[in-house]
């Protein structure tokens, strides 16, 4: 059994069905769209249907057994007795199909999350990749020109430069630019890159399966001196909170060291997201640091932060890390300047 | 209100929750990861968290109203009553977070989907449109070579070139070389393509959020007569299957036409998996064809037809393309060549 199974089976008050594909794939190294490893005492089952079959069968220490397309109702027919599953990810259909037979389910919530929030050092080791790729492509990035541009072709353009630096996008891009970098989730659009704006770049890159996710801020020529004041509140908050981020720091703290700095200017009530989140396997997993967290920030995790400033139908700010928390404060993965660049 | 929303406000029996990011932009053309649509007799409201706000703002025929992160719990202090939700959707701990207060949360399913998996005319025509793309994308790469490249090479060609003809790479591309060709959902990896191998390629491009799904199988030279045959048995598997496919047939019968095909040569029992699924907004959507399905088809379906068949270790073929269905047959919105076609 992997240590990571080894680790989950003592948290465990009855068998734990896992089928968050994510978690699948994390327990496992199997990658499938429809797939369940039932964790037990005594070793692992590994359930998929036909099209992962001849894949599900070279996993390593499991038993695989072939069902149907429609798999929890298929293993309602199988398993009985109380089995864990994961709450958060399993529908309520899907909860129903399984307790058809004679299983008792039992909600459990962030087992596997919970492991996967402390990463070992393999696991660090291809975030800093992941981010010296994400490095070099931001360095080449600002070389090229904005103005001009839409915001899909810079998209584009990352896509690009990630693949050639050896990685791939992530997820896709944010290229906000203009009145739309005031929507912290803007998406990139054929809005043409005009002179004087600030330009939020929010993207990241997949290295073996771990994700980076930075963000930066640009201005395309000269701008209002509110831009750049916001600029130096965002900067500000961001370096407060990488001053008090360490192991056993609630996420509501981290969120508030921030916060605080924001809400002491002009620009306050502004910042109207969470600091960060925690990045791996996913772009958003555990922990969370934001006013409604209830995360403690642990040695090994890795986490965004990103504190903004946003100023609806004018611009916004955002400037992102990718910091692995430790023992005595951080290790900011992120080697990418944080001045205020102008883009051509 | 929308002609989607008075359709679907017809089928309900209680106001209906919507909080599949899908089905809310299908209702509402809004895009975010954290919103839920109320759709009532006497209107619609939207909520969302303050990442999405202005956005949300913006929207034509709702409500807008701002939550908390936390949005179900949010809603179960703001609502009471009878409330539809989508239990194909909604996680058991979200159906939890929804009934801890007034509300009394009543499971719904396909609700939404029923409505999706009819496409209207300007639907039909963007999911042509990203087929014409997906044919022109096929033209350019199978004019290429194959033998020496990795698969991971190939798959980044796919993306490229759906760029250049005006689409995006709607889902990673499945390009399963030589033995990795047997297993049906085989990722593109890091395996040289040699000469005498079949190489399977499943792919699509996104326009205007809506995909084409396709998939052909090549030869990289000189093969056995019996990946030949296989071919020949794929295709006319495929053939029988577009030849019964109408409005009012199952989706069970449309499946058994072509396993029939299958199942009468030495190639019996190795077409795994199901003749198709719906195409739109999603790559998988209603209706279902296969052993397990229970829909029938309706005209402005858009289904995926392909049949395959896998010889574990050894090699697979497999053939896709996308129809609408009509009341007489099918309109085959696929262009790209069927023969067997060898690259270099």
């Amino acid at each position: 059994m992997s240590e990571r199974v080894d680790r989950l089976s003592q948290a465990l008050e009855e068998p734990l069905l896992v089928t968050n594909p994510t978690n699948v794939y994390y327990l496992s190294g199997f990658k499938s769209s429809n797939a369940a490893l039932l964790v037990e005492l005594d070793g692992v089952r590994l359930f998929t249907d036909f099209r992962y079959a001849e894949a599900a069968r070279s996993v390593e220490g499991v038993r695989f057994e072939e069902t149907k397309r429609g798999l929890l109702a298929d293993l309602a027919g199988r398993l009985s007795g109380p089995v864990g599953f994961e709450a958060d990810y399993m529908s309520y259909a899907g909860w129903q199909a399984l307790g058809s037979g004679a299983i008792e389910p039992a909600p459990r919530r962030g087992l596997v999350e919970r492991l996967r929030a402390v990463k070992d050092k393999r696991e660090l080791a291809t975030i800093r990749q992941a981010c010296e790729i994400t490095d070099r492509m931001f360095e080449r990035l600002v070389g090229e020109r904005f103005v001009g541009r839409a915001e899909l072709d810079i998209a584009w353009r990352i896509a690009e430069l990630f693949h050639e630096e050896g990685g791939e996008l992530a997820f896709e891009s944010i290229v906000a630019s203009g009145p739309n970098a005031a929507r912290p989730h803007a998406r990139a659009g054929s809005r043409e890159i005009r002179v004087g704006e600030t330009v939020v770049i929010d993207t990241g890159c997949t290295v073996d399966g771990y994700t980076s996710d930075y963000t930066r801020t640009f201005v395309t020529g000269p701008v209002d001196d509110e831009v750049d004041e916001a600029y130096a509140v965002v900067l500000a908050a961001q370096q407060a909170a990488l001053e008090v981020i360490r192991a056993g720091l609630a996420g509501v703290e981290a969120d508030a060291a921030a916060r605080r700095v924001v809400d002491e200017t002009p620009f306050a009530g502004t910042f109207g997201h969470g600091l960060g989140h925690g990045l791996g396997l996913e772009v958003h997993e555990s922990p969370r640091m934001s006013t409604e967290s209830t995360d403690t920030l642990e040695t090994g995790n890795v986490v965004t932060v990103e504190p903004g400033v946003y100023l609806e139908g004018r611009f916004g700010i955002r400037i992102e890390d990718d910091v692995a928390v430790t023992e005595g404060g951080v290790d900011n993965f992120t080697g990418f300047r944080k001045d205020l660049i102008t883009v051509g």
